[in-house]
């Protein structure tokens, strides 16, 4: 151990050495040769800053307004399954977190705690429902109807898995969802009901991908984000874009904001960096929807370069879990509370008073430069 | 060992573990400083997938039709010499399986089977034979002719080795021919004639190299590709064209598909990885004829991006060789079904349907992208 | 230890052996992930030199005229706090250093002696006072006013850091400043004035951090540049300068010089290379002043690069610092004796005669050169 | 040690094993931090080639016609000083080798066996003077006069060395030549003699740099290379031109011929690679001289490429005295057969059958390829 927690990368040590490694692997895995899930991280550092000075930046504000709410921060908590597995309290104590910092929490469809159990742990957080639309639509339709009911304020659709990527950790430890854990938000289904079955069974591989194959609806088409809009009078967002491509789709069949994610690396490995891909969709979709995108982030600087190149707002995965796994609720408000601090500061040394004024030229690309 | 075999690069650390280290060397070895063979390997890695979503892909069509041939998947299985230093079933093992996942086996002209005895041990696989034009012409019409024969499908002529290349392992280990082991395609000139003599011999270097320079015809030129064109009724491939303008050349002179290979890096070393030459030949052809490539081929992601600049069909050399050595037919049947479920996957992942459907635009390349 | 001191990595090998873990880490460290740090000094490493022959070459003149200021040779020394830490002579021992070889010497706003003790210790050395402006102007005037009367020729006022980055290290040591140092230059406010208290107490973190946020002024716009040019009759320099856009903005509020400098890595982590940033600020202020920088500056090419690129002088900060650890007055003289003999030769072997006569034509930039 | 000797490196496992430290670092070294030194040798494996089939390889012609002499292979012995360190035969050893190889010895001027005792060892070869010009023009000019008597060929001029590099290790291992070799060109003027004294003594540096400052001329100019002209009958090589301009200028003089060379890295660090600046001097120099260069040579695509890039022949240093360190006359003959074999299999490989008619785009550059 380094002793005190300063940055995410002490909160990834500390969380190394507390959870077991099915959990631990389950988490940090990227897919297949893991390409991607290096190239998340150095694509920021790649990226050069160009500060600004003699500004005042005496007050920084970090306040935006997104999809209606406001957010003390640009800074969201990814949907990340099975949070339980890092500590007993789970989606609950993340989503008391975002609550603690003002920022947004986003609930994975295949959590250990329900749409119900979160909001009741954490009312006032600006809570999202993440939704994975399975063959088996009425499951889809009411889960969507108590996110409602339960205060969640929009919904983001991924639309990145239609199976889950080879983790090979994952099949190596013939990963399953621990006995005492549930996918919660279909408890109500009992545990041999289809929506539930499968996750902690696996035959030799992974149970979570056997999962996903035989529930998750592997024949949607931007068809079915119509259907979605129409299905729920929540916003939309669709997670899970690369292309500028399939961003204009989006918006032609409703989508209300785009989430720029490969998951973490987790689905296809080698597809480019999230930071890299960024600015293809911010120049497709010109401004008609707010941009989020997640991968890699890190670190305050990181937080920064992706708004400067368009994003309203970024999202962190893994950073939440090794805090959750770390402490609990103070683990994840000390993630968060890091991140804050490094892009306040981060701020402050670039000239950035706040992040709705971020401009584009505080990044540099190599070929802006001419490569020296 | 690391457990259970998930990727081919499981498959290659239990071959290591398993065949002498004289047969490895001759298997794992590439020209020289072996530059161009961790090329072909990292040049896949550089390029980056553009995914699409919102496809349905609960179904996937993996056959194409190859010269004539209907095949299950577009992988086929490259010809290399001497197999059964892998496995005493070497060559017919190899068939079987390609004839168990319905695609194609390509015999070398120096296997250590002959055409009739693989024809025989998989009568249904669809066969190709690869061609090396020795000084002796008979004995290439000869061999030639058996093939048609035996039910040989196609010819693959290859053109980038006049000369072997100096794979430094196999001169420091002597490297010859185990004595129980025969070419067999010209077993039946017997031990005694020159189209045989030699392999098995060293005056202290490679035994296998003074062979090909003894035997192999270094005068050829195109207008031997003409002559081959008559001397067979089959298909011509021509194999190892690693520029445009051979490629049109080839063409000329009436190549039916052209084959992008550096032979798996063992010949002459610095010669760019081939999946970054398959777009410049690719372009030179223009739809004239299918263009088939080979070369550091191990992911399923590796063939996604080499069916999207355009081949037709990927080869593999030294997975087939690791599934061989580790466990004969079921461990070359492995190496294959290993290679379909990732590009099955890889397919699902980006949605793509079909292998004729894969849009050139899956790839980014570096330029492209702007260099962050 | 390597024996003879040859080049500034022996000096800084030497120091590392000599001073407690505590001065050495507040000296080495960069902001972060050290990322710009690495790159201050790997950028140097990828320009190429285009050396030019046949030129009489037996004499070379070093000199040039900075500020008004005749300099023996064009590498100064730049303001670094705390010297004291790495020698009892600190700030005094380097000034004399600085005199010995006819160089400039550069006093930090928070040194461990005042501008009078320097100024009695090398009074014939070029001194600049570097300034931090501090909330209450009335300390900074007066320090201004002292400094012009210790007969300081110029003010580089520091702009890249109204608060300090994050230096990792320190935070993990609690760096504090030693108990028998102080800030001589406000020593007359007594132990408990604000503008000395802070640095040497710590809430967990890094005592120098603190002291900054609380003095230093965070609400400097360029107006303050105009109000600075004002209040004192010494050319001002602005020091920190990383972009054009701010270069062009510093003339415009009276600067008489730039100084490109991302304070040798330490504030805000992943700005770019202080040489990869000289030749955009070079040609936005097309002349109109002269343009210093430092920043990774370690060998004679280095200096040699950035004159060819367009600065008028370069500093150097750690390479003093190893040098005064090393030993004390001795080891500074050692370090300037060192990249003045060896800037000498490389101007010997690359055909310049004269400091004020290098050609832009000697860098190479990887894009002119056409990536090989 | 590897066993067989089988490629350059080789050798140089060989030798690192069998000389002395001070020799062995005086031999490999390049100057300080030897960015060049490695930048020499991975600029070769960073170019790519493009080869040609279905040419007639059966027979390659490696001679060539050079400034009236015919050579039988393109590659010369570099002149390297003080070879009797890495063998008692020294540059006699080295010139035998040369002779029998039908290629061109270079000797270099601060030798260790003059030129009567290089042509009485190697009447045959062909011999060229590698020249440094003396303060004393009296000592050149003998020196000119003699070597044209032994039957010398060509003169080569080195530019690039008014002063030597500094090259660490000899500077620590107090370098100097050990005191039973002399530099026999000089040997007739006596010990105590300016043209002798001071290469084997040194106040604490290394004693050949100290030599050179005190000798060699540094006020040359290119009007110099005019007199030389005048001074000797024989084709004068202008050596270690590194940019297009004194390309020009050299011709302009009076230049029989242009030998690219940034001196085996031993000069000026951080100059570019070789191979990459020979294309600005070809193209510089479009036709009207040979063009020639050294550097990081040591394979045989290496020499392939630099011809296929304007070189009419290339040349090594450090392969032959890895070769004489290892096995004196046989050692350096080895060397010289590795190369030969080595371009040769290139050739045939890549379908060149002369060394007149490698085209240009046998060779690739990253930016032709678009970097994928
Ligand atoms: C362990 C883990 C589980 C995840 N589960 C989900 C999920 O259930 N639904 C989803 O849309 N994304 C999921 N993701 C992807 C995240 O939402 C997010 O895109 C990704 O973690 C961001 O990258 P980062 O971890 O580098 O911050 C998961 C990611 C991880 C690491
Ligand atoms: C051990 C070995 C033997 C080979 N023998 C032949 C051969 O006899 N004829 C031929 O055309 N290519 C031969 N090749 C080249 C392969 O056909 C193919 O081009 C190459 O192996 C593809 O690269 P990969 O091994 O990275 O998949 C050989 C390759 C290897 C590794
Ligand atoms: C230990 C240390 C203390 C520094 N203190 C100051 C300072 O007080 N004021 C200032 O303007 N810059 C300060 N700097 C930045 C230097 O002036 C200079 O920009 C930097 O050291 C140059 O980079 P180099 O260390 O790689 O040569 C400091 C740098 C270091 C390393
Ligand atoms: C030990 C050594 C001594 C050298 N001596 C001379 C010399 O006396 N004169 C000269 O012009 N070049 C000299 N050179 C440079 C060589 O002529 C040649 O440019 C260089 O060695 C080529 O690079 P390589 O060693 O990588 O083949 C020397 C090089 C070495 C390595």
């Amino acid at each position: 151990s380094r002793g005190k927690i300063l940055c995410i990368d002490d909160l990834r040590q500390a969380a190394v050495e507390k959870i077991p490694k099915m959990a631990l692997d389950y988490y940090r895995s990227g897919a297949d040769e893991q390409i991607t899930l290096r190239e998340n991280h150095l694509a920021f550092q790649r990226l050069r800053l160009r500060p600004r000075f003699m500004v005042d930046v005496s007050v920084r504000n970090l306040e935006s307004e997104i999809l209606g709410s406001r957010v003390n921060l640009p800074i969201g908590i990814a949907p990340t399954a099975l949070q339980k597995m890092a500590h007993p309290e789970g989606e609950c104590a993340s989503a008391r977190a975002a609550q603690a910092m003002g920022t947004v929490f986003v609930l994975s469809t295949i959590a250990t705690s329900s749409v119900e159990q979160v909001a009741a742990a954490a009312p006032d957080c600006i809570k999202w429902l993440q939704l994975y639309i399975y063959k088996d639509r009425k499951v889809t339709v009411d889960l969507l109807k108590r996110a409602e009911n339960a205060g969640f304020k929009a919904v983001a659709v991924t639309v990145d898995a239609p199976y889950f990527g080879q983790r090979l950790a994952d099949v190596r430890n013939q990963f399953s969802l621990p006995n005492h854990l549930r996918m919660e938000n279909f408890a109500k289904y009992g545990a041999t009901s289809s929506a539930t079955k499968g996750a902690n069974q696996s035959a030799g591989g992974s149970g979570i991908n056997e999962y996903v194959a035989s529930l998750f609806d592997q024949t949607l088409t931007w068809q079915d984000l119509a259907w979605l809009k129409r299905a729920t009078k929540l916003p939309v967002i669709v997670k899970g874009v690369l292309t500028g491509e399939d961003a204009l789709l989006a918006l032609d069949y409703g989508a209300d904001a785009i989430w720029v994610s490969n998951h973490g690396a987790r689905q296809l490995d080698t597809v480019s960096a999230t930071i890299e891909v960024l600015p293809e969709v911010v120049e497709a979709v010109k401004g008609r929807c707010d941009v989020f995108m997640d991968g890699g982030v890190e670190k305050g600087t990181d937080v920064l370069k992706a708004l400067a190149l368009g994003a309203k707002m970024v999202f962190v995965g893994r950073p939440i879990l090794w805090g959750l796994a770390h402490d609990g609720f103070d683990g994840v408000h000390t993630a968060l509370k890091i991140l804050r601090k490094e892009l306040d500061l981060a701020m402050a040394l670039s000239g950035c008073t706040s992040v709705s004024s971020i401009p584009t030229t505080l990044v540099s690309r190599e070929t802006d430069r001419g490569k020296l």
